[in-house]
């Protein structure tokens, strides 16, 4: 069983109900998440020996986080304690024309205040073969970012793969910023992910044309952006997810997965959303999965989109889809007939 | 910020939770609505000055009731606290082919025995530039007809544009009776809003051969139509929404402005439905805050047409969406991206 | 008012809130239900003085079934009560490409266990004039297999027209053994109910060539089959339904009623799911209905088509909407617009 | 099973989650209830042929409450279906010192505008021994009184015993009203059920210096009440409960059953309570449960004390305790050990 | 209307439902809540004109929070907008021997950063003649310490009688620098609230030889702390509350009110907790009332206590009683019988 | 950290919530419990590395019991999959005179499946120190009995500790049964718990003329016990649970722990119930706790009646209280202060 570590911050994610908006509701559902935590339960669901690492204050609060992901078979026995709060976002889940909203409440989060030296990055990554980040962590702080390029460099000179989800986020770090925090941790990066507005936002590099917002998809236009991307930093293997947003009930969702010069397109799925919220981060476990389990490129792609097809029918951030379910879906049965 | 009134009646909500029948269900989930008090909550969200009238009897029913409404930035002042009941409308939310059903329980509700006499019209006026009402106020009861004509006419003495949405209401009267009561109170209306039957059934101007079950739509008919209310009542403007009802869940959702003798057309939206219900009241709030901005007739079917759109995934009567919501679909984005 | 009996289990059904799975929820939404309750639920709602016999336990669980039973208006006093345990079936409600799963827990319920002595046939179907089961009674076990060969031989001894709705279920026993019991008790039946894949399981009997999953339907394919069906059993006639499966949200849904040598297919709908569980029942239950009410085969197919679209929209494995409901579908309106 | 028919209105019940107030809430619970219908639900629990009989409207509303009747195993087809509304009372649940507040919306009810003719009262009673209403069904109208009086004769008529439960409500009428109304009423009443205040409220006979808040009790008082009573009315026996108010969540319990001049006290019970609205209707379905059971005169009220006790530790105006449970706390035990 | 400003934090308050600890829920009750927050909606309730003042971040969260507050009838508008957060506490309700508690979330919040300079505070004291705050908010920050001072100073220049609430926390400041802000601030305040551990904590002036946490209470013990506390301050009256802590399901409740040199103690209350949180500052709520309707000084202390002892009945930081329900509890009815 | 090892059966716990019957309810509240896993839960809990060994099926229920286990800490590692059910328990939770009610649906369970060679226990056993099971194990199967003796052997034979939980079921076994099987395991057992009943039920060894139901407690008779059960089994130490039930909601508990010929009674605490299940398996974790911790006999009972009072106020079998918490108790703050 292949060990993989991921990380990043993972929030309390505190949700209206249904679709109602915070002034409709006196109760609001609480689980947890976060890029790499995404990405961790993904793996350990299917069967990945996966391990978080994170920092956590010592309270009931970060204890029942904790608990979950444990729970869901992700070892959390490398999470740092301490700090004050644990990241709060806050979702009200859209519908049709109305867009979900994000209210985040992370700053000050424990792992913002980081000291890269609290975690023992050797023994942390002691027979594992993956690291995987995204760029919201060292988005969070400079001391987050210090961090994930101590990660980074550890896990290169270890040994590990390591794969990073662009994942830009305007309300954390200006693209300036971000460009010039990513350019030199990507050094150390082997596997890129991202969507379709990321390699823009954060490196520049553009799907010249493409209209995100209404879309439509041209696959050459992503070859090139995964070319440029490669390009620059010497990716073993660029994975760019192709989501079609009609409404915030109804996408296309693919994928695209680049290596050694050449693109692979996975099947397109249309979908009926009941969550999207960490869509891209269950793209990424599926793609690592798929990865560490040596499938072939076209598979690679498959089993990534298929993954991420299936999350947008879970709510929460967790992808918590069997490996079994996303076989049948790649076997072509998406007819959603009951399983008795 | 201008202000506008409104008058009618408010009512208590009572719903089954997802789509539960009564007979499957030990609770009801509580809300408040009424087609004056919607488009009131509506141009509170916008910014506007809104003030609601009606009329609430003295229990904590009631006072719930009001203190929504002023939570929402309503003006409550001017309701008059007397009688003996709230009114209530029990709701199913259908499905598909299965039809949402509303069970009325409003008979004998503190406003339709409204004394014309309880309010003073002109202090309730005073610094007012609007009244809107519906056709469903003066089909309540004699007493409540008689005194939305007599607001009706302070209004239009009181230099105040008036709107009156048709609203046609089987259950509250005939089209008999509704024909003669509205025709003598739409001498003093200034813009005529209606959906699709509510021309016919009030006043039998038809738009000949439309088949409002199956959802087509033809253009030169709504035109028609809308020149005929005009011709008759010498409006200011007429505004029809044009709703294409494919099934419960999914809706076609346009609207005509007509003013000056010409016709203005909105976009057309296709609607995954989470709540129709006060789906008209928010095209009434959204025409309101158009024309008291100024805004040119098809901005002003525009916005009009864009807010109601957004109301549909909004739980409840009331369309709790920004300003800001409405502008970002206004210009062109209903793709539904999270906002983060 | 026709009397109508029906035999079968009847389940606690057990199912996560919403999307959610097992694992993210701490409550489970308690209902009840079995193919021949759920048609027994039909009928009394249509009108129909509807009995169902099943064997339960002497515990609060199953009253609480019993009570419900009785509350939608069906006879339950033929129930025997003895036996050990109420049979449960565990309920994710899919979406999208994710599909519904059932989880069973029925094995040692009362009814596998029951003798068939314990049933006086000839008391329970005194003044009735249909008597209905599913392939699923004598499914569950040899004893249950033995009453139901005994409850359609008395049936049809006593002058009841007998219909069996095939039902074939993987989990409860192989396509040889189904074959075997099957085709002795289907020489007592009269009337036949089948889904796309009954046939060929129960009895290897093709729509050959027919993509069930990709919902492509032939309908001389349909016909073919039942044209079979009906050669080798002698059956009045056979009703098949015909379901595309987009996904766990969304399918097209028509049927077939075969007759005298000729087949009538109904109107097809285009499903949103609310809840699919209990579609079939829901089938066989307006067919009944349709059938006793002496309607023509076109009306027959129509009836239970219109019935069944509607059940999807319903929570719950019992099919309850309205005579008028059905009425107003079947009328040709589908639209959805709000009862008020 | 001796048969036994109660009349009266039943209410929809709206009860706040909790503790909660109106103004904190946004959903209500839903159940039913109302003197005679409580008593009824009383008297199928403990196997008693039970029949009640009402006026509800045609709507699914009256529907459900229908349906939850006969789920409970009450006769419910003697219901006669007209009129305009279900009442509907609202109830916050209190606690401690602050007391449960109800407000009724239940003017204009079906039953409150029955005709006295619309009842085959003969047929109603046919193979009965017992009649039961109380005083709020003369309180609701003067159709109603009309009604109930109606009701009375009849059932003296045709040999039943009566039994009326005051129950006094100060909203509905006068004491003068009732005063007359009850006095004529009377005259065919059997079996007298009262609580501490009703005595006093309907006929002017008082347990003179009783602190009925304070919750001091006076056998004495009690027993000349209880005389009085007879005295004036030829009264059987008369029940009386003796509620000790201490707070909203803490009462003592206890009753007298007086009957052929001497007086019986019940046990008196320490309670912690759930919901207390049905005690007094629990009480009645318990002392008429006794009384046809032909238990002896302390025997009958210890049964319909503990039997009200339980009730007190039930959510809703139903006591759904079963005859075992009444009988495990007649025999001693009310330590409340988990039964298993 | 006397006009009653409060000054101070509002926090989002997150509780779990019942008694459940943060590792059993799926979701959070959230409501609102902090000192003067309290105090304002309590005085609104009786009628006050009541404005709360604070420093909010313009987000739904906030807006929700202000909704709620102006549902409530307080005055809102001079509450200042800016800042980056909504403080958050966390809740779990005990029982018996369980403690509740509350994990602070509070540290960043928009008014631990305001500037005292932000407010115009001889506009918001315009018209009004009290002021109130507690010992949290000048504890929040030494920004939020300057902004109380500020506001305490210019009251007090301005006329208003300034009232403070010790309500010492150990997770915000230490006793020392406690005593030295308040004792400055405690120049301009008129009169002093606190609990049984406040003087001693924020000024060391002790209660000597109480004991707390057993509940025995020595009246003049605390008539002593009093009047070292008036000896410091020169206070005009001063207001304990005198809390016997049994269990978190139940407290013995009292207070005392010392003003010219004299104590005067209320009744005292045994109380079945459903929320204790904001039990103090309802009990400064109902002094202020009192005090401002000029009630004599027995009359003040039983005012602010019945007041406050109903607060433990209600859920949440607010004490949504009416002035009637505290009137009918000071005429001697805490007996919970059902108004009805 | 002592390493403890519990075994046998977890089952899903179905609760209707609050204290609502199952004919109230539409939805009941998924837990998980069982009186080995109640023990290694409240063990790691506090600390301890506890290892939970059972069987159960491959299936997602299964999965979110094992989930939820790991969550808390538990090591699930050696739990066997296989079988076909998990057993389920249905819980009605009463209040004042009502009892809860459990009705089990646990026969054919995946552990009462078990054969004795499924489990490796000299590999389950390495590093541990401590055994520990319940009477309810050996009850469940003639198989379960086997297994059960085989691990008891084992770990005596390892060096373990053997404690033991009598645990008498009464619908599992008769007294006989239980008496013979009982005997023999005993001799394995160094620790012995009980409660009430127990010793007399399973081993005929009564304390004479108490009433548990009255709640009289007699210390010398229990200690009588202890010795009896002592002399018979040489039991290292013997550990009794008293509690004095008054009614559903209001207990008295304490506790004798027998070793060395001398009896130490803890403290009594007067306890207002949230939910008594799994009371006297915190009280066996809390006892183990204290044992593996070196305690004196004083300290050890002291410490398992604290932890079990305060399991009374958690909802769900496990007992999620902190060691801070219990030892907060221990020092003698029962009084629910709010901890802030």
């Amino acid at each position: 069983m292949p060990r993989v570590i991921t990380f990043g911050e993972v929030m309390m994610r505190l949700a209206t109900p249904g679709h109602l908006r915070f002034s409709q509701t006196n109760s609001l559902e609480m689980t947890f998440g976060g890029g790499e935590a995404n990405v961790a339960v993904s793996l350990a669901n299917y069967g990945i020996d996966a391990a978080f690492v994170t920092r956590l204050p010592k309270n009931d609060l970060a204890q029942t986080c904790i608990n979950q992901l444990r729970g869901f078979g992700v070892d959390t026995r490398h999470i740092i304690r301490g700090g004050e709060r644990v990241g709060i976002y806050f979702l009200e889940s859209g519908a049709s024309q109305r867009a979900s909203t994000v209210t985040y409440d992370r700053a000050h989060s424990a792992i913002s205040e980081i000291d890269a030296k609290e975690v023992d990055w050797s023994k942390v990554f002691a027979e594992a073969e993956w690291f995987h980040f995204t760029g919201i962590t060292p988005a969070l702080s400079p001391k987050a970012a210090a961090a994930t390029l101590e990660a980074a460099k550890a896990a290169k000179r270890l040994g590990l793969t390591v794969s990073a989800d662009l994942n830009y986020r305007k309300k954390l770090w200006t693209t300036a910023k971000a460009k010039e925090v990513m350019t030199e941790i990507c050094q150390y990066v082997d596997v890129c992910i991202a969507n379709e507005e990321d390699a823009e936002k954060v490196f520049g590099i553009k799907a010249s044309g493409t209209d995100v917002h209404g879309g439509k998809i041209d696959h050459a236009r992503y070859i090139e952006v995964a070319e440029k991307l490669t390009q620059q930093f010497k990716f073993k293997g660029v994975a760019i997810t192709l989501r079609e947003s009609f409404s915030a009930s109804h996408n296309g969702w693919s994928g695209l997965y680049y290596t050694e010069g050449k693109g692979y397109f996975s099947r397109r799925y249309d979908i009926q959303i009941v969550d999207r919220v960490g869509g891209g981060d269950s793209f990424g476990g599926g793609l690592i999965y798929a990865l560490v389990s040596k499938k072939s490129p076209q598979e690679v792609i498959e089993f990534a989109v298929a993954a991420s097809c299936l999350k947008h029918s879970i709510s929460g951030d967790y992808n918590l889809v069997s490996l079994k379910e996303v076989e049948t879906l790649l076997q072509g049965d998406g007819s959603g007939r009951v399983q008795r």
